[in-house]
């Protein structure tokens, strides 16, 4: 393709990305997609097809094809998972970076694509309050950003064994400890790092607030260390996946230095409220940490996959994670960041234009006032919840999300259980609720709210138990979307229960 | 930014790109940046400015900083690295990616996203002649999909110990093999995923083929085993960086299968050779492996970051890398493919996208065209090389990379150096060569040519010793643009001698 049949090609596109970009906004494409298993596969040839398409005839198989299987997270409805706001800002950073089409292997190969880096995930540390000790690069996920922070710290209690006997050298078991809330990729990250599930410690939550317990975390470490085996990392989260539960990060730091544990803090979604002062006591001992990701390809809008990975010891990042070919050598090396030696992949894109794009053009301030719309949001629905009979508000609302649970007395409980309190108990009428036939009813009711295609919400699993997360914070979700997702929650839950009556 | 403010910017930055890329494969740019360590860091603003930017400005800076602030690829003078060829159409996908803004963090969440992925993918193995055993997906890059290659590799030798004690409690000593001509992030990829340095073995390679020596590998198998060590895997490579040495799959896979080591095959450049009749020859055994990558992203030419990677027990692959988070859980688990457990990544990019258009939009006949061009150029540059007085080729020209070396009679060659025979041997007159002199040399006449900014190349080490690599493959590149590089790289070395002599 040529720069000009470019040109003419993309052009077309970008009036139909605006276009479709409009209709998500305005709620006309479904918040969950409808596709069958293999239905968008069955509609693609089985063959690349010896004739080339035209861009017009591309376009409209995205249209028929691919948009009815997505779940739209730009949609106004969207209250799945987290919000995943990509920006239209960041797309065209994101374009100009496909556009270059530069390569960093090393800084050689691409200064700007470092150096921008550098200066634009500075930008943000200043933003978000934290001191300049902390130096940022971008990985692709949290996963990997928490796969890299256990690594380096496998590496720090092993006495640097890579360089020597690997892991399977250690002479006592290193262990590693998150809560049972933990994000599931920081188990994932464990045991690609070779720990082992038995050295994995999810250490209990308190029944409240679903944060880490740190005196149960205390024990849990000296247990261990009274069975000769390594504390070597803890993990906390700022901003759970299922409720977002606030780890005490200051007295799991104290316990870490005490420990000499390596201590990695995950705020990949609430991370974006640093730039929130008002959200700084959610960060209290973050400055202690060792490593902290948090994603700006969730609440703050920029395009997948940016996410931001901050250290306090490049060195020891280096040490870790280095590779130093000889085809890459040149003169800089020693005077230059070498972003190679700070994550797994050899070769990066130009990411950092993403951000570049949305903090020069839609600027941090716009962001702002959006997560205080979300946080605004979310406090609504939690008082209208908890103020609503057979509602209740099962986790603390710190931040956007919201947790629900209905409970209808037909399970079990008495016309006090509405109240608040945490967990399932014993109701006022001294019934004992039915858990199983709860989280039926839960998964049934959230099911009928997203086939209605208006709103797209999930369940979890928080205590044991389903809940319905309304996770607010898409790009296009005003207060009338959370006004109608709480009523359209409502309605399912009453035909639930006529249903199940009849 | 709303859906009409993106359509108005895009445009802007549309035209950009086109008139940008028009300007590259003219070699109106430098093939390679001229910019000092810092200076694009020095010409943003050290905080976010307050004043948000005007498309019009942003694109002023983009062309001022960041332009000079890369070395373009995408210049017919490059000849740097492997070819990393952003095609225009990949682009295209790339942006429809963006702007659709869907995330895969399961099947549900954007069932185009994982079906899409999955039939382009089998396409490209049907066009590579793969038998359907083999099931792909896409990584970042050739250095994720090695880890990920030997993160199974690891569990599959130790019985699975991520289940129970992990890596620490193997009771012996897993090793990894790969040649010692085999990419950085081999090597890197093993400490990573915690064999050590002591078990990763570096095997001789031919001194003329510089491919693996396979007996050199079955002595080195053999010398682990009778020592208490267990052989895990051996990864080949089909085109090393340096030369683009081919490892005798076959032999290796035989070896592999009598010793049961898992075998996995790096072909990030060659593998775009695939789409090639005439280049089977080189993927001779590949059938035999449990894995394969390649890089689409390198000669094929899609842009970055799209490596295949492609197993034949994809359950196997989700055994190491699943994690099934509840708040993931939906009604179609288990008829449909969740990539999350083929990689490290939990969200993942709609990347499939790049290689859809650049496949519908281009075709594959367009890239077989531009890869017998760069074969073809690389012959004759071979050719003319071997028949200049003082210039060797020092490795086989199986692909499009040619390594050249010049050797001057002042570094102690006589007249006879320049013909043929591998490495640095005595020369016709019984003269040792001074090799570190040579060194400088190939060095000073390098950076002479990459001074011109005209042509970029990149030196490597090859059997010790430094080598001018002609990576032949960039889009634009033509017959004319070799010739003017072979000219560059005889006035440079010319410029040399004579400097040296006065």
């Amino acid at each position: 393709m040529t720069p000009e049949e470019f040109r003419a090609a993309a052009h077309q596109l970008v009036d139909w990305i605006a276009d479709f970009r409009a209709r998500a906004a305005a709620g006309e494409l479904p918040a969950r997609s409808t596709v069958a298993p293999g239905e968008v596969a069955a509609q693609l040839p089985d063959h690349l097809p010896d004739e080339l398409a035209a861009v017009a005839e591309l376009l409209a198989e995205l249209e028929q094809v691919v948009v009815p299987g997505i779940s739209h997270v730009q949609h106004p409805g969207n209250f799945a998972w987290f919000p995943a706001n990509a920006s239209l800002s960041s797309v065209l950073g994101d374009l100009a970076s496909s556009g270059l089409g530069a390569i960093g292997l090393s800084w050689q190969s691409a200064p700007a694509l470092t150096e921008v880096e550098e200066v634009v995930l500075d930008w943000l540390r200043q933003e978000a309050g934290l001191s300049p000790e902390w130096r940022g690069t971008i990985h692709d996920t949290a996963s990997t950003s928490c796969l890299v922070a256990l690594l380096v710290a496998r590496e720090r209690a092993s006495g640097f064994s890579k360089d020597a006997g690997g892991l399977q050298s250690a002479m006592a078991p290193l262990v590693v400890y998150t809560s049972a809330e933990a994000h599931s990729s920081v188990g994932k990250a464990a045991l690609l790092a070779g720990f082992g599930r038995d050295n994995l410690r999810l250490v209990g939550v308190d029944p409240v607030t679903y944060a880490m317990d740190s005196s149960a975390l205390e024990a849990a470490v000296a247990g261990d260390r009274a069975a000769g085996r390594v504390p070597a990392a803890v993990v906390a989260t700022i901003g759970t996946t299922a409720s977002t539960a606030i780890d005490p990060v200051q007295e799991i730091a104290d316990i870490a230095r005490r420990e000499d544990m390596y201590l990695h803090v995950d705020a990949a979604m609430a991370g974006s409220a640093l730039f929130l002062p008002e959200c700084a006591w959610l960060f209290e001992g973050v400055e202690q940490a060792d490593s902290l990701t948090w994603n700006p390809h969730k609440w703050m809008g920029t395009v997948l996959d940016t996410s931001a990975f901050y250290v306090r010891d490049p060195a020891l990042l280096q040490r870790v994670m280095s590779a130093s070919p000889s085809y890459l050598a040149s003169k800089a090396d020693g005077s230059v960041t070498q972003f190679r030696d700070w994550g797994i992949p050899l070769g990066r894109r130009f990411r950092a234009l993403k951000l570049l794009f949305q903090l020069r053009l839609d600027g941090l301030d716009s962001v702002r006032r959006r997560l205080r719309r979300d946080l605004a949001n979310a406090a609504w629905l939690a008082e209208a919840a908890a103020a609503t009979p057979r509602w209740r508000v099962v986790a603390p609302v710190v931040l956007q999300t919201v947790c629900l649970r209905h409970e209808p007395a037909g399970l079990g409980w008495a016309a006090g259980g509405a109240a608040g309190g945490a967990g399932l108990g014993v109701t006022a009428g001294g019934e004992a609720p039915d858990g199983e036939a709860l989280d039926r009813h839960m998964a049934a009711l959230t099911e009928r709210v997203n086939s209605s295609g208006r709103a797209h919400l999930t369940t979890a699993l928080l205590g044991g138990r389903l809940v319905t997360r309304v996770s607010i914070g898409a790009e296009p979700t005003e207060r009338r979307h959370v006004e109608e997702v709480w009523r359209l929650l409502q309605e399912a839950a009453d035909a639930e229960v006529s249903g199940t009556r009849s």
